[in-house]
């Protein structure tokens, strides 16, 4: 198989992660007889820093020619205590959402067996955890007007939703549902917001194609006890952006660590692949970076070419280096391997 | 001294929680030689049922009148799953507070030795855990406009805010602060939202007042983790409505029992009291639900009153109950006291 693979390795250490993404997708070309051809973009304060654009026009161009992206981490702190700055990193990033319409950002909650001495929670907390957060990622608060008075005493955002928005990404989460426990629970606030409301009432009615997946209703506030009270409950949690961006970071702690989350946001046409975890600019160049919330979401991009076995490769050669104990320094604070060493051992692996 | 205190019971096991809390209430008027008298009025599902109108004028009046209010609980979960529904609980509740313009809600999470079995996180998680979240509560989503398009197929949550609704619950919690470890964490989403990077703006400045508070700045996904990894980390949280309505159901879970959690709801005049936890239907009526909420609630309204010793011994009596078994079906499946019982022990015990 041939595929075009977009890489835009963005801030802190979104480039070192993602480089061991790349020996590890060679590794699978190589085993497997396939062929990568990556193709580099900017983003974020990154491309700020070398053309003053957040998303230069040519990211876009070389996200559109590729058949996916693999994307590293953005930020920067210099940015995010300047409420005026004009100009953001995360600009970019939201900017690529919209023009590539990624709007479904699908995001797996497992937990490892290896690392529950890491989870803040009790171990009897986590037995039965796996379920995948869909967010939807093109819409709500996120991209709705956006207003500063002039004298800078009253701001204003609008949550829009179209009944076509919720749709699509909807759909997306029955049929994920299907494939699963058949258990879907929309996540939403309609006891006080219209577009919840809207999103209850159009859920409501998709529910009827799909009779073999039982939905529940919930309210986020109580979602965001829930997942920590008693995650085994879900399977697919269907949410709005902001709402999503909360409880699927919430979620997140289950695992005992957010190093190793991949996430997937996917469209129409292309789809893009990345860890959940920010930039953490503090660790950026030491080499001590967790790379597998990488490597798992580059596994994810296999599982999007329709290459299962791949996939599996990927995640088992991950599981391997989580048995004997070839983990980076978030998760074993004093016997640790380096960012490379660890990409190192996978691709030797595969 | 002499007081007026509004009653509101409200729905589900809102009633008899609330009872308990007028017997305590009671007991510490008879032991410390004050007067409260009481004056119903009605909200929510009851008021819709009794009137039509979750929130009648003469209950607005009854609490204007009145030093401070108690409340029970609100919802029945026959208008949640109605997006069409016209009139609903909440908006009652929703109105209250902008009557009475109660902007500030106030929620501790505390932690129990006794109840930590019953915690979802590890005993270490917890270690040194005593905060607070103060959660702007009449402005923001809720109260932004709403439209739903004619043909049902769009819908539109205005967030807005002005520096003065930031300025008012910002000096509330800055003075917080100054009583207890002397930090604030501003809970927001600047990376994206203006009102978001107004609230920044104007945390920023006046903290210029509060020398002695060291402040910090966290996105609210961000803030989602952390609540749940590292807990200690936190003294005053000071986050907008809807973040807060999220962030402070999460924080409820640390304490091990949600049906142990107080609220205040304080304004520039007159203040409202309620245990955090909903109306729970499925046990109204039963006299198996906990009413510690509202009896800690009933001790933050006479620390309101200024009566710290009598919220010191209502507080007292709690934690009696709590060392000696004496809980609710929630905290022990197995032996358990009724409501009712609970409510009688502290009675006694005051
Ligand atoms: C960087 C930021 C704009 C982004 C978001 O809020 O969507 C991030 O938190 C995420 O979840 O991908
Ligand atoms: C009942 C509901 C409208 C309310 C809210 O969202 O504010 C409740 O969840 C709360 O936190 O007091």
């Amino acid at each position: 198989m041939e595929k075009k693979i977009a890489v835009i390795l963005g801030d802190g250490i979104g480039p070192e992660v993602t480089q061991q993404s790349i020996k590890v997708l060679n590794a699978i070309a190589d085993r497997f007889g396939h062929s990568f051809e990556y193709s580099y973009g900017i983003m974020g304060a990154d491309a700020i820093d070398k053309t003053g654009n957040p998303l230069p026009d040519e990211t876009i161009d070389t996200c559109l020619k590729s058949d996916a992206i693999l994307f590293g981490a953005i930020g920067h702190p210099k940015y995010d205590n300047d409420p005026t700055a004009k100009v953001r990193p995360e600009q970019g990033l939201l900017k690529l959402r919209k023009a590539l319409q990624l709007y479904a950002n699908i995001r797996p909650v497992t937990t490892y067996r290896a690392l529950q001495h890491l989870s803040p929670l009790k171990a009897k907390q986590m037995e039965g955890v796996d379920f995948i957060v869909f967010r939807e990622l093109t819409g709500g608060i996120y991209f709705g007007k956006k207003e500063l008075s002039e004298d800078q005493s009253a701001a204003v955002d609008e949550c829009t939703y179209t009944k076509a928005e919720i749709e699509r990404v909807s759909h997306l989460a029955f049929k994920y549902a299907q494939g699963r426990k058949k258990k879907l629970t929309l996540v939403d606030k309609a006891n006080v917001l219209e577009t919840s409301r809207l999103w209850r009432k159009v859920v409501q009615e998709i529910a009827k194609e799909y009779t073999d997946v039982a939905v529940d209703y919930m309210f986020v506030d109580n979602a965001a006890m829930q997942i920590i009270l008693n995650p085994a409950q879900f399977d697919v949690v269907l949410t709005e952006n902001m709402f999503g961006d909360i409880i699927s970071d919430e979620a997140s702690v289950l695992s005992g660590s957010l190093g190793l989350l991949p996430s997937a946001s996917v469209g129409n046409t292309v789809a893009l692949f990345e860890p959940i975890h920010g930039s953490y600019p503090q660790a950026a160049g030491k080499d001590i970076a967790n790379p597998l919330g990488s490597i798992l979401s580059a596994a994810m991009l296999l599982d999007h070419f329709q290459l299962a076995e791949e996939a599996a490769a990927v995640r088992e050669a991950v599981d391997w280096t989580l048995a004997n104990g070839f983990v980076s320094k978030d998760i074993d604070p004093v016997n640790n391997y380096t960012t490379t060493a660890i990409g190192d051992l996978i691709t030797e692996h595969i």
